[in-house]
Parts: structure tokens; C-alpha cells; sequence
């Protein structure tokens, strides 16, 4: 397996992967960017904004001499896609993917393969906006943001070299941690925000005066419903993929609101505060590591 | 009642009043503004940054000519600041207020004053930023923004036409509604979002691992939790003014979660996505409303 792989396979062209190929060809590091995918039209547009070198549908073509695969595909459709893939495979390709959660990406390629490749190494890149698709992609999407990679026992050391190497070049620090870890700390920062504000949306949806409602809606509710705005598949996969971690984090906060509830009931003034203060110190402490 | 009043008088002159003076003198339509207060270091700062054009820690002095008078503290001193203010109250003053909830403070004028005076017209600019302070102040605040006038029965025709001008002075646009609407609105839009926000962020700062999850935390989140950023004692002082909305809310809030619980446990992916597609087309078809 090469350290520094220079032919570089995306399979599927979206906001991420196509992010990272322009990153890559910004850093100029590759020989060549292949995007593989099922939508001709899609993977011109990838093209078309200089994401991928080069475009195919077949995956014997992508994967032909890639030294390096990243999956960039929604996390509902790896199975299927590994299964396209799977005879195409050779035992010197380096494999990573970008989803969400990575527990349900490690049982999908263990089953569909039959095992895990020593080549493969879950990686996650924190970054991304509400937007989806190549056409939202940009090459700064990763610069000084942090990209959480998972190496397996199966990892062999030189695919976890490769998988580091490759979202440097992009701009990114790397982190390695174990997928449990990781699925439990984005269930927290990331699924679980992401549910409250579907919900919350989605309640005021249904509301007869929505419409009226909406209209005195301010920042505060703009910026805390943005996440609304995000992929519903996309993150019906991701709730989906990573439900255990999801419903603890559900049933924590859940508990937390119930007793945030009884504190309301009882005009319990000092209790109220008491949230409120531990809340907005832990926030504003943390403020700049977020907002760089 | 002038219905374009000239002396206007700020109580208290935090982010709200503070912008409001310094609208009005952007306008040029006042002749004085006099900010009353307890500190006098606070009102200093105030005059220094333009809001007001002149301090004083005497009610009597405040009150002596001013034709319009802006209540801006926290809702939690309404009524501590209005028996104060009571002996000095002139039958033909107008009287508004900034405050996020309206039943509470217009109990709070009605037992303190042993009813409500003609003047008196509540009023809530749907404007913000979760900083505090007449230094986070600025003209532009109001702009293009909406203000929320809640006339009462008791309140004269002229001091409604004084508020509603008083604030197109400042670039809103004022619509007028009764309290109980505006009141439920906002405890949806507003209030409840708020509540979401630090109770997040509360459950993330008692968790041993928060310094290392917060590091990990992207912009999804920190725009999430913006708010719960926000004055602790006025949000403390809002979710109890507006106890009975809120609840409300906060019991719909937790029948939905309850649904979304459900749906994840059950693996229900058409459900979710249904939660989910309905939460970003009603979101998307007003990001336009609250982003301008």
C-alpha cells in the first residue's frame, strides 16, 4: 500500500467527496482523481467544477490501478455500493469512507465482504454545511477542521498512514480514535442537535398558524433550525446508522428536559439560572474552538 | 398624549434600549433622551457610546418633562422599577415596554399601580443577539426588523399611534396583536428554543468527556447553540414570565421527541424521513422571512 497515494478513487461525487477533490487538486499531490458514480450527468457536473480528472460509471475502470478508494456515498447505500465494488477490490487498495457514523459503515463492509480488509481504515471528516451535492463543494471546506479517522484491528499500519496523508493534503487535522468512541461523541454534538431541530421544525409544521408564527421567527430561531435545512435521507441514514449511540443521547437529554420542565412548573427561579450559567460558561469557554 | 413624542426617557439601557436610542438619534426626530438607571458608571457608558443624550439616577428628574417612556430591564424588575417610577407617572405619559413576554408584564404594571394606565401600550422588539450590554448596542438593530405592540383595552388611541411611531423611527416594522397570541408565539419561536439550547448544552457540560466532545463540535452546533450563549437571569426571568406558553410548548416539544424516540427505536426510516422532508420544506420556504 502506497503512504502517499497519488491515483485516487471518489465514489460518489457529493459535497464531501467532491470538496475533497478539489482540495486535492488544490494541494496538486495526486497523479489522478477518478469519480465513480451511477449518474453520468452528475459526475459531469463533478468534472465540470474540476472536482475529478476523470468520470466513469464502471467500476472495474474506477478501481482498475486506484491505490487509494474513499466512499463517499450516503450511509444507506454503502452495502449496496461495496457490493458493486466488491470484485474489484485488490488486497493493496487503501479503502476510507466520510459517514457520519462509523459502526454501521464497519458492519456493512465486515458483512458484505466477508471480513475487513486490511486496507480499510473509517474516517469522518468533521465539516460540512446544510447544503448537499458538487455544486456546494469547495476546496477550503476542510482547511484547519478536524477529521476523525478510526483504524480497526484489521487496519494494516500503512493504510492508516495513507488515510492520515491524504486529509492533510486536503487541509485537515487528523484524530484517531475507536468507532464507539466516536459514535458516541457525534451522537452527542451532531445527531442528536439534529433531531431537535427536525423535531421542533416539524412541529411548528403542523401547526395551523405556522405560516404566521414563522414570520416573527428571529436569528435565534434562523440559526438554531439551520440544521433543518439539512438532507432528509442523509440524515435519516445517519439516525438510523447510528441508533444505539442516538438513543442514549435521546433518552439523556429527554431526562434532562424533564427536569428542566419541573423547574419551570415550580418557578424554580434559582435552578433555572443555575442551567442557564453552567450552560453559557461551557459554551462561551468553547466558543473560538468551534467558530475557527 | 403626543403621538410624536420629542423627550423620551430609556429605564435601564442595556442592548435593546440602548439601540433604540441610538435609532432615534440616527432619525433626528427626539429632542432629549434621558437614560434612567441605578449605575451610574453604566449610564456613563451609555451617553459615552450616543445612546442617550442625558443620565440621571432620579426617577423625579427622569420623569419631569419626558412624553414617552421605554421600560428596558430584565422582566424579572418590572416590578420593582415601576414602584419606583409610580409616584412620578404623569396621566398623559405614554408607556411601552421592551419585554420578551407580555401577560406578565402587564400584571406586573396592574398590581403595582392598582390598575393600567391609559399610556401604557406593551411592546417587544423581535430583535437580538445573545450579547448584553448598551456596548453591544448599535443604530441598525431594528432595521427592516419586526416590533410586536400588544394594546390593551385600557390603552388610549393616541399612545398606541406614539409607540407604533416611536419605533418606525428606529426602521421596524410594527405590527400589533394581543397578548395572548404573542405570547404563545413566541414561547414556539423563542422561548422553547432557548430552553432547548442551554439544556443541551447543560447535558454536554456534566459530561466528564465535554472539554474533548466540544472539540470535535462543528458549525451545525455552534450555530445550534448560539443561544444558549444568552443572558442567563434574562432568559431565567423570560421562561417564568411566560410560564404558562412555555409549558405548553415545552409538553408539545416533549410528545413530539417522544414520537421521534420512537421512530429511531423502531428503525421506522419512511417515518423519520417524513419528520425529517416536512422540518426542511417548511424551514426552506421561510429562510428568506427570518434571514432578511
Amino acid at each position: 500500500m502506497n503512504t502517499e497515494p497519488q491515483r485516487i478513487c471518489l465514489v460518489g461525487v457529493g459535497l464531501i467527496a467532491g470538496s475533497l477533490g478539489l482540495a486535492l487538486k488544490r494541494a496538486g499531490v495526486t497523479e489522478r482523481i477518478t469519480g465513480l458514480g451511477r449518474d453520468p450527468q452528475r459526475l459531469a457536473r463533478a468534472r465540470a467544477v474540476g472536482a475529478i480528472d476523470h468520470a466513469t460509471t464502471d467500476p472495474a475502470e474506477a478501481l482498475a490501478d486506484a491505490e487509494l478508494l474513499v466512499l463517499g456515498v450516503p450511509l444507506g447505500a454503502t452495502a449496496t455500493v461495496m457490493r458493486e465494488l466488491a470484485p474489484h477490490l485488490r488486497d493493496d487498495l487503501v479503502i476510507t469512507d466520510v459517514g457520519s457514523a462509523k459502526g454501521c459503515v464497519v458492519d456493512d463492509l465486515r458483512t458484505v465482504l466477508g471480513g475487513l480488509p486490511a486496507g480499510f481504515v473509517p474516517g469522518h471528516p468533521i465539516a460540512g454545511t446544510e447544503h448537499s451535492g458538487v455544486e456546494a463543494a469547495f476546496a477550503e471546506l476542510f482547511d484547519g477542521r478536524r477529521v476523525i479517522i478510526t483504524p480497526l484491528e484489521s487496519s494494516a499500519g500503512a493504510a492508516v498512514s495513507a488515510v492520515d496523508w491524504l486529509w492533510r493534503q486536503a487541509g485537515a487535522e487528523v484524530t484517531a480514535m475507536s468507532v464507539a468512541h466516536h459514535d458516541r461523541m457525534l451522537a452527542i454534538t451532531s445527531h442528536l442537535p439534529h433531531l431537535l431541530a427536525f423535531g421542533l421544525v416539524d412541529m411548528l409544521a403542523q401547526d395551523p398558524d405556522h405560516e404566521e408564527i414563522l414570520g416573527y421567527a428571529a436569528g435565534g430561531f434562523r440559526d438554531f433550525t439551520r440544521i433543518a435545512s439539512s438532507d432528509p435521507v442523509m440524515w435519516r441514514d445517519i439516525c438510523l446508522g447510528n441508533r444505539d449511540a442516538v438513543l442514549e443521547a435521546l433518552g439523556h437529554f429527554r431526562r434532562d428536559l424533564e427536569q428542566l420542565t419541573e423547574k419551570v412548573e415550580a418557578a424554580d427561579a434559582a435552578g433555572l439560572e443555575g442551567v442557564f450559567r453552567r450552560a453559557k460558561a461551557t459554551r462561551d469557554a468553547h466558543k473560538h474552538g468551534f467558530e475557527r
